[in-house]
């Protein structure tokens, strides 16, 4: 198979685009949450009087509800998410997901405790494009044990039409001092 | 349960970092991809002569190493990719393992032939933090059939300790004309 | 580390069980099912004018209700289930969720069309065991597209706890002439 | 739609089958698998010297081969394992990937410790007949941990072609007084 002849196919210069984005230290803000339960360190982060992790700057997403068991997060598409195949990537919709499912179990944890996802499992059942309008990923406790919790969730477009969905495993874990 | 108070945790403006990117216009890249086989519009990436897709600008990571049915990419951990908790969110390791996956399996697509992620799952076995050095993603066809194939992925750090892996399910589907 | 010696731990003759079962022709009734609609051959295989697959004789299990796009399997759990741990097996709670989520795929299916399972996957909640009564597992489609659906299931006890949960990527298949 | 008229598709009488088979108290074995590592308990099964856990004999599946982190069933699939579309069910996968899988996992289990599976993935990629021969699942841990263990599992037919690969979640837990 042949190597494609050089740069034929490059975008001209016009075409560049160009995004700045801010976020604060994570370590900081880590520290403080141990010093609350989950649900209020999620507050807290809603609230802003604790800075958004920064993975929230970096994708362009943010939490935007959230209660003991169920955490909401909300995106609108951008060309920056865009995979070679002129859609939003599915690490978009992994990345929410992910977020959703670990808020609704960090949401259930009193101080001194945390927890860490082992496992996800996403479908893309919806091609996402920067026409999708505002997504809206609400993640919910399936299950809580004393060691391990499930959780789901699902993402809606601007339409209301399903997305994607997926669950995740989480384990609790105890704060080292 | 009380909400805390009005932003006594916020960190100083000091904290504040910011970060600038840019890509391409994804949509000209993936009409030029149209006209390739999967593994040439990969390679066209790997060599730069199509504009990397913009996902790869904004979360820092790129296709490394190509042939077919595998694929290898890498990314180098930072702050702005951290969660809440003082480490890299999952959703990088989950975009890193999409993206190995599908392109172990796009690589084997002739031209006139795309495919499409129909469901991913990732394990987490080891936090990432920046200082896991370099992280590999390598992706591999498990399964390739007519209509369906699968592919698993690892993740290993700078110290080739198993940081993540996971596996995705793909349909193949013939370009419309 | 040494072999255990002689058969120390076998369990008496006194302990020996036995079941005897029985079941039809299932190459004959999957050939009948090609000549009525996914709904069509449930309904006959639930009115018992199908014989029920092989599988629901050996594990004890049954279709109990219908509709479009919904299937309910039950079963009672019984020591022919156990695992080496003294609970029932992991894979009669899958067998069980692979069958609802493909039921409510298949039931969606016109004359001429099939479905197969590429992917199942099943969180297991609560052990399950003689005590747990009457299995119930309810799966529902998550999605429905032209080429895959999606579908979830739940298994619930005799006390209606949560035992386990699932989802399943099926996609939709001609039947050949 | 219309009910299928009564039971026109009835397999003749002359189409019934008959199987029977026997198992030992899997309560007691468990209690004496208490006693023993992991791989100890496992090897004493395998040969012969504490009975076969039920679901073996149910489903007709043995425990083959071991080692620590490694575990291979055999089984050769018969009518009675049939779904309604005249092949294989996908719970005999199921079951088979999750007991390999939690095979290697306990192989690594000290005395007074067990697992216990979490969530079980699998992949089918071929349909599975009375035509494919004997089986062979080879389970293999991916990553052990202090508290979770990860493992895969791939499914051979009798002409080495892959027909099931999967993965699984492994909590570790202290085994009770």
């Amino acid at each position: 198979m042949s190597e494609p002849s050089a740069r034929p196919l490059e975008a001209p210069p016009a075409e560049r685009r160009r995004r700045s984005f801010a976020w604060h230290d994570p370590i900081a803000a880590a520290r403080a949450g141990r010093q609350l339960s989950g649900l209020d360190y999620l507050r807290a982060i809603l609230a802003g009087s604790v800075p958004a992790p920064p993975i929230m700057a970096t994708l362009g997403f943010g939490l935007a509800e959230l209660e003991a068991g169920r955490a909401v997060f909300t995106c609108t598409p951008q060309e920056f998410h865009y995979n070679p195949f002129a859609s939003v990537h599915g690490g978009l919709a992994a990345t929410m997901i992910d977020s959703a499912t670990a808020c609704a179990v960090l949401s259930l944890c009193p101080i001194g405790q945390s927890m860490t996802t082992l496992e996800l499992k996403v479908s893309f059942v919806r091609p996402i494009t920067v026409e999708s309008g505002a997504l809206r990923c609400e993640g919910r406790i399936v299950h809580a044990g004393r060691r391990v919790a499930t959780a789901e969730a699902r993402i809606l477009d601007g339409a209301a039409r399903l997305c994607a969905h997926g669950a995740a495993t989480c384990l609790f874990v105890p704060l080292a001092e």
